[in-house]
């Protein structure tokens, strides 16, 4: 129904994440309006700078044009502290906190042998070399709390020298602001069994 | 936060309709796996190819690559009936009822004389002169029940020579499965107003 340029653009525009054949189209005819034209070609562009020059930072994996991050090469942040994530989007999530003042290590994903994902794969290996290597005192593991994300928490945990470096593992349990009554049961049982006594002396 | 180029890809991805900033975020970091930068080039290059070489059927205003689309140039539809429809996706949902075999005329808008959107530039002359020059014997308007809508619907109609063209509207009313207890005031309304006599002798 369409001509053969018109379907290329829709097709491509469908394999984006989350993005259906009728948002599709619908994109694609927003993209050739006169409009859109500019938009789409500004698309195109950034499309293909990004994907011939955007690289990973060399010590924590994230998404950058440069060799190091604008974080890593930040001195003011404390390089004692490391953070584990799975994704450039969890960096975000956290930064927007501003609680948090060390350095950061994206996985790039998380363990899943079936999907052979190993160790090597999500970069472990150069993680525990930079543990050993560089003074980090405390290793902060925020992978996400499904059993992949867990499974990986574990794994580099058990990797880890306890002595040299301490490491923790982020809190899970009711959101704050969220009702135990619209709570899935879940989180809920964890967040019973992950109790911590009140008044510590 | 993110590399300047990071930064960039996200910003054109959010200037897409629909597209917010977390969703941008999630699609620019997707583009940018290993498995996202094929994706990516391909739709750097079908956009590339979309704006620069897709225009419109001379004909019907349709988005094609060649000088007539496959509608206007297929000599098994009915040449004497033509179609208005506000947008190209219009043509896509007619089309999939496989109940039309008409031409189409595309306007690529309404009127909205707010926006500075006149018949010219919905090319209201254009399709008045094709009425007026090619032996059209009814022209199905079927723009959408909207008050800009409405409005261009009756500014086309009331060009046209009647006596040359009959002129219609498609049916606006309760939808074919839809329930009246669950139907919104407005097109209530409308389908009492628009009755249509049972047992026409």
């Amino acid at each position: 129904m369409f001509s053969p340029l018109t379907n290329q653009l829709i097709e491509a525009l469908r394999n984006l994440p989350g993005i259906g054949p009728k948002s599709a189209q619908r994109l694609a005819f927003h993209l050739l309006t006169e409009k859109g034209q500019a938009k789409g070609l500004a698309l195109s562009a950034a499309l293909q700078q990004a994907v011939e020059r955007i690289g990973h930072c060399q010590q924590c994996r994230i998404y950058t044009e440069h060799s190091l991050c604008d974080i890593c090469s930040n001195p003011k942040r404390k390089s004692a502290l490391l953070c584990v994530v799975e994704s450039p989007a969890d960096v975000i999530a956290i930064e927007q906190t501003n609680s948090y003042s060390g350095h950061y290590y994206v996985l790039q994903g998380h363990l899943s042998p079936l999907d052979g994902i190993g160790p090597e794969e999500i970069g472990i290996p150069l993680l525990l070399d930079r543990i050993k290597n560089s003074s980090i005192d405390e290793l902060i593991i925020a992978t996400n709390p499904t059993t992949e994300g867990k499974a990986t928490a574990h794994y580099i945990a058990s990797h880890v020298n306890s002595d040299q470096t301490k490491c923790s593992r982020i809190a899970h349990g009711v959101p704050i602001g969220g009702e135990l009554e619209y709570l899935d049961g879940g989180t809920l049982a964890h967040a019973l069994l992950s109790r911590i006594p009140l008044l510590q002396k």
